[in-house]
């Protein structure tokens, strides 16, 4: 295998790194995962930089030849120069020079995305989306992130957060969200709202409840999406009705983004995202009920990423590899 | 002048036909103006051929030369190869292969857009969004329309119809709107909404809405948008109390766009348009104080358009141009 081959993908979010080695096919052939070690910012580049060293450890001793770029896929907003974290809602970054610190640190060329704008970058170019010029991906995690291709390219925006719309607003005067607004469509479409939905049935409901208070030993406050999920793939009819209702929620935003960019594909990822058509299904009920000019327009498709947690890793390593000459 | 530095610019819309002669660099020389002839197809296809032939005997008669293009502007979907028309809905076009017809009976090179795109285009070459590489135009008229710029490059997503914002929902179970659904962005923020607030305010409030009710002799059913936004022009308080509500529900849109594409400015055009900071302080206030990540992101602006009614006729010229050789 020739050496340019092979570039790092890192992944990091509020809970944990993810670092993998990828050839230009967009092969994972290697692949370490870590703890997120706090959210101070010289922890979390130490851990990088560890993480780094242990892939390069590794494909040596297997004589996969040295990789010649690291991708960073931060959960945060990035600036369109990909060297500049300006804010994380989970870690500490803020105006954070993260390329050029960590470029510093390693004898590599370093360049960082949105995590979201990796995955979404990775489903277009070896996922779900290949073959789309125009598309949207939508990761479905604790809140909601997003990336936009259109003419064959990553949208990074005019200030690199395109496709951030996990606070578009979808109910004026709604649910209270982390970010200070109301109405946010990650409050209605996302693992922190299975998780609320889940807690509101077990509070009003509970016989209705009975096997997600299970899951939880009887404490409905411990509650959270990833229980909502499971029960659901499970089987647990009240758990499916919770992931419906979001399912909904999700085809109601999807509808805004088709309006905007018109994409021929939207594909969901993320920790929920794993739902499938348990979550599609309603997902694409709703969004063929209300797209405007439905019989006049074709309509995008609505599918399941297909790289599910490898993607953030594939993306970064493959945009890393485009800066290269 | 050379000859190749013309080309003609139609822009159709539900009332009116406006032709106009374009050079490169974007300067109207002549133009043409009629009433749409009806909405059956075949009037207004005799109507744009009028226009281009009456267009071209006024530049023979000054002697600036054959136009080389004829760039349409459309009020309407139209396919991504620039030649079919897939909906209407001022006009009858359904599937109609307006290109083909029009090249048959025109010597000329045809090209057909969108008209709110062609007026974002016409923006970000020579208007408002001059040097913003990633720009929304929102086209307020009757309804909305729009346009996206991004990486310097109109977007007209898959299907052709990227940037057709106006249905998009911003109140669940919200206004019946024409296209079926409920809580459509141009129910709140257009010409039509102006119009059905100030019949609502006569209607609740007359004596509030004196100055209204004087400019349509006392009969509020007659009053249109365009009538609020000449008595708001004017100074009426009652009138500018309700600029103000739309302006906010523009801002409110303008996030949502925003968020899913990050332009660096946002182009405020059409007859609506044209009530310009009495419209877009309220919609910069609301934009303002519900972009999530304020602090940590630049905003971008909102600007009045610079190319009034000309965009239309400006921007299908120049789209036309464009895929001159």
């Amino acid at each position: 295998m020739r050496d340019r081959d092979l570039t790092i993908g890192i992944d990091i979010g509020g809970t944990k790194i993810a670092g993998g080695l990828v050839d230009s096919s967009g092969l994972l052939v290697d692949c370490v995962r870590r703890e997120t070690p706090g959210h101070a910012i010289g922890a979390v580049e130490n851990a990088i930089v560890s993480v780094v060293a242990e892939l390069g450890r590794r494909a040596r001793a297997r004589s996969y030849g040295d990789a010649v770029a690291v991708g960073i896929g931060a959960a945060g907003w990035v600036s369109t120069d990909r060297s500049t974290v300006l804010f994380s809602p989970h870690l500490a970054w803020r105006n954070t020079p993260l390329r050029a610190e960590l470029a510093e640190r390693m004898s590599l060329p370093v360049w960082v995305d949105n995590d979201a704008n990796a995955a979404a970058w990775a489903e277009y170019r070896f996922g779900a989306a290949r073959g789309h010029e125009t598309a949207a991906c939508v990761t479905l995690g604790t809140g909601i992130g997003g990336g936009v291709i259109s003419a064959g390219r990553l949208q990074r925006g005019a200030f690199g957060v395109a496709g951030e719309w996990g606070h578009s607003r979808v109910v004026p005067d709604g649910r209270r969200c982390v970010c200070g607004n109301r109405g946010c469509w990650e409050q209605y479409a996302s693992g922190r709202a299975l998780a609320r939905a889940g807690r509101e049935l077990i509070d009003v409901a509970p016989a209705a409840a009975e096997a997600l208070l299970a899951t939880v030993d009887g404490d409905g406050s411990r509650l959270t999406g990833a229980d909502v999920t499971a029960a659901a793939l499970a089987g647990d009819p009240a758990a499916i009705g919770l992931v419906q209702e979001v399912g909904t929620w999700l085809g109601e935003g999807i509808v805004t983004i088709a309006m905007i960019i018109d994409p021929s594909i939207v594909v969901v990822g993320g920790g929920v995202g794993a739902l499938g058509d348990l979550l599609l299904e309603p997902a694409r009920a709703r969004f063929l009920a209300v797209l405007p000019g439905r019989g006049y327009r074709p309509a995008a498709e609505i599918v399941e990423a297909t790289l599910g947690a490898d993607a953030g890793m594939i993306g970064a390593a493959e945009l890393a590899r485009s800066k290269l000459g």
